[in-house]
């Protein structure tokens, strides 16, 4: 019943796709395919382009335009940006997505989780395609660029090759992946890591629920998706269904501004984990009870906050990060003991073994606290654990040049963020570019990257897909 | 315009009471105002009642169901009972209140701010009275007893004093007082405080609002209390205005339960104090920022929470406690450096200095922790720091006679909690009768006191009062 409905609006967009690629007379009725497809007036879209090897530049204004409008589908007041998986505000930002991919010329389609793919069929269509693409959903309150990039950059590279009258070989494609972020679910990069074939988290999936008890499928019904179970194996892909797989994105570090570099070969993504932990105690009156015949969930947690970053700091490398980015108390009063406190840890390190052995620790002085405290660790568990990615030398070669022939300096660089890129890395050869971001803030309001920043970085993407296309 | 209300609303209860008190064709007319009034049915009320003294005994069976009548009205699912100022259930419950004054014969009339008065005219009724109360307002996944033994209590002890022929010379007053917790707008005992004449608390009530940015004026009107800002000094009443107080509540300590002593006396009431503290720092990507580079303000208040404990710890005096009840973390994502923490503190001692000195280390703390870990303290406010309150050595005395006439052990004991007691002290004599409670567990769902330990308390509570209206 659902792979149905989805084999039909695949058709659909099929027949938008076809009509929306040619010349003057089939734009202006792909213009008005568009709108309706859409929703937003094909004005607002970037419409205007030709073959001619005279526009193979950037169509800057438009890109910069595009990630306005995108940031305007948000649940946070600008400019922060609050965009969470299957929410409203993703359905809208995702039709507009799909809406510059028909716009681009690109055959539209989306799996059951709604991972949507744009293809530029090439000459030698049977070939596995190159493929490139990010996430656009956004944490709460954070930022304008984080993934956005990589998604609208993507298909910005797309019209650039398309204006230089570039024919690609392998068919390029574009990717939008469901759910980078761990938001909803407590489970980052759900289109990605399922894409990739995780068994683990097709079962994890059919047992999670969000913060208002609503489980993966009934948030994915809302949100248009009315899948099954039994569907998710769907979106799994074969290791050979990509030649290779880049990612443009901002560095969301400091790096590359300080060092006045435009663009980062990264070589290698840090290995992150998260943690989901909860105590409990007795809680009661916050007069009446005194000190020695307390057992504080809330302090257990506090201590295990500070644990984390003791922990964290023994590993004596620069490489090891660690963040406790949630504590929640129960009941949350000022004068009433939490009974209950929830605390979520995030972990990486580029060193899987040295990543680990934090984790151990962590749940070493988890157990020491309960004791200590008299309270019950009711939970401790590892909600992902993952190895770290290599980039394929071959692509991090291609995009050196890229950079080179664009005059374009360039660094090899560590991801000490993670991406979507860390899952395709699975199943296909894997590279990623980064720009530069102010101040290296990410996942905040004042999130920024230049339009010159990310011209280099849609140019050196553009050149490396072409480039790739061609092997 | 609302004084006028109020006097027309005042007006009308004094008719409904006036039909109420009598002989059975009276009560067949009381019981069906009091359902007109209440918007209950009267049969669900406690409404058998005749003044002959061989029923001078405690209706426990009519308390038990009120007890669970009024634990009906929550926000949270039963056992616990969620009911926060001037909601729809706070509504409900004081509508419920009233009509039990109504029906127990009493003049009702409601102040300003919504404080509950019932009255039972002596024979020398210009006297200043004798009056006894609590509160029913209850913090998010409380229990049923807190304050509500105190008003359902008071009004079953005037209706034993009434059933046992007594004839008061002193007129008696039961009073239901206005939100004592600080959930909603994180100030205590907002009735008794104001009632008892705090010009710092109606200056505080024209600015504060709730965590939905509700003013205490707009959430007073929703629920028909539609006051003006100059309207609050009516609330206000003289220092000769009562005779003298007396509150029966549960002990919310173990004391009383693990000695097996039935009643409680009241000697002083530890001095409480909250504080409202914020850091701020430059949050951040959890992965991409590295240790040395953060100034993470989850952290600081994780260091500030135990930091409470310590310095609680460190006075080395068993009557001083400390709580951090409250710990919000913003943007509250597991990816994400915390931007901002805000922590709620409450600390309280019955030696005032001590507490004070408690507060200062904490101070020092907070700027301390903002230093090492380079985050702005941004705000450090002390929302009350209340002095402690002695009971009257005559109403201690009193209680204590009321208690051995009885045959009930009693002993002298602190109120590690504080109550509307404490600002009743302020215009009145005041006294405090404690019944044990199961474990000393209070402010959660387990909360409970046996139908034996509440008849008990209600017994002493009527005998005191009727003594008190005697002198």
């Amino acid at each position: 019943m659902a792979a149905n409905l989805l084999r039909a609006l695949e058709f659909c967009l099929i027949l938008f796709t076809i009509a929306s690629i040619g010349g003057t007379s089939h734009e202006e009725q792909a213009r008005k395919i568009t709108e309706e497809f859409s929703g937003f007036p094909a004005h607002s879209l970037h419409s205007h382009f030709t073959l001619s090897p005279s526009t193979a530049s950037v169509d800057i204004e438009g890109l910069r335009r595009q990630i306005e409008e995108l940031a305007s589908f948000s649940d946070a007041p600008g400019p922060a940006v609050t965009r969470v998986l299957y929410s409203d505000k993703d359905v809208l930002a995702r039709r507009y997505i799909k809406s510059l991919m028909v716009q681009a010329g690109l055959l539209v389609r989306e799996d059951a989780i709604g991972n949507i793919y744009g293809r530029w069929d090439g000459s030698e269509a049977d070939l596995p395609p190159v493929a490139s693409g990010s996430h656009i959903d956004a944490i709460p309150y954070s930022g304008k660029y984080d993934g956005v990039i990589g998604v609208l950059g993507a298909i910005e590279a797309i019209n650039v090759l398309k204006r230089s009258g570039f024919q690609p070989k392998r068919s390029l494609e574009v990717i939008m992946f469901t759910s980078e972020e761990p938001t909803r679910f407590g489970i980052s990069c759900i289109g990605s890591r399922l894409l990739a074939g995780s068994e683990e988290l097709a079962d994890a999936l059919k047992q999670v629920v969000d913060g208002q008890n609503i489980s993966f499928f009934e948030a994915a019904r809302s949100a248009g998706y009315p899948i099954h179970q039994e569907d998710l194996s769907s979106v799994f892909l074969k290791k050979e269904s990509y030649h290779s797989f880049v990612e443009l994105h901002i560095e969301q570090g400091p790096i590359l501004e300080e060092e006045g570099i435009p663009i980062g070969i990264v070589t290698a993504i840090a290995a992150p984990a998260s943690i989901s932990v909860d105590f409990e105690g007795n809680g009661g009156h916050a007069g009446a009870v005194l000190m020695p015949a307390r057992n504080d969930a809330g302090l257990a947690a506090a201590e295990l906050a500070l644990a984390v970053e003791k922990h964290v700091l023994e590993s004596g490398c620069i490489d090891t990060v660690g963040t406790v980015g949630v504590i929640e108390l129960h009941p949350g009063a000022i004068n009433s003991i939490p009974s209950k406190a929830h605390i979520e840890i995030d972990t990486r390190d580029i060193d899987e073994q040295r990543r680990n052995a934090v984790i151990n620790k962590i749940r070493l002085s988890a157990i020491r606290i309960a004791e200590n405290r008299g309270v019950t660790l009711s939970k401790f568990k590892i909600v992902n654990q993952d190895p770290p990615a290599l980039s394929s030398s071959s692509i991090t070669a291609t995009m050196q040049d890229a950079a080179r022939q664009l005059n374009l300096h360039s660094k090899p660089m560590i991801s000490r963020a993670y991406h979507d890129s860390l899952f395709m890395a699975r199943i296909s050869p894997m590279g990623m570019i980064f720009i530069p971001c102010y101040k290296g803030y990410s996942h905040k309001p004042e999130e920024f990257a230049s339009v010159e920043e990310i011209t280099n970085g849609v140019k050196v993407l553009a050149l490396t897909l072409a480039k790739l296309s061609l092997e």
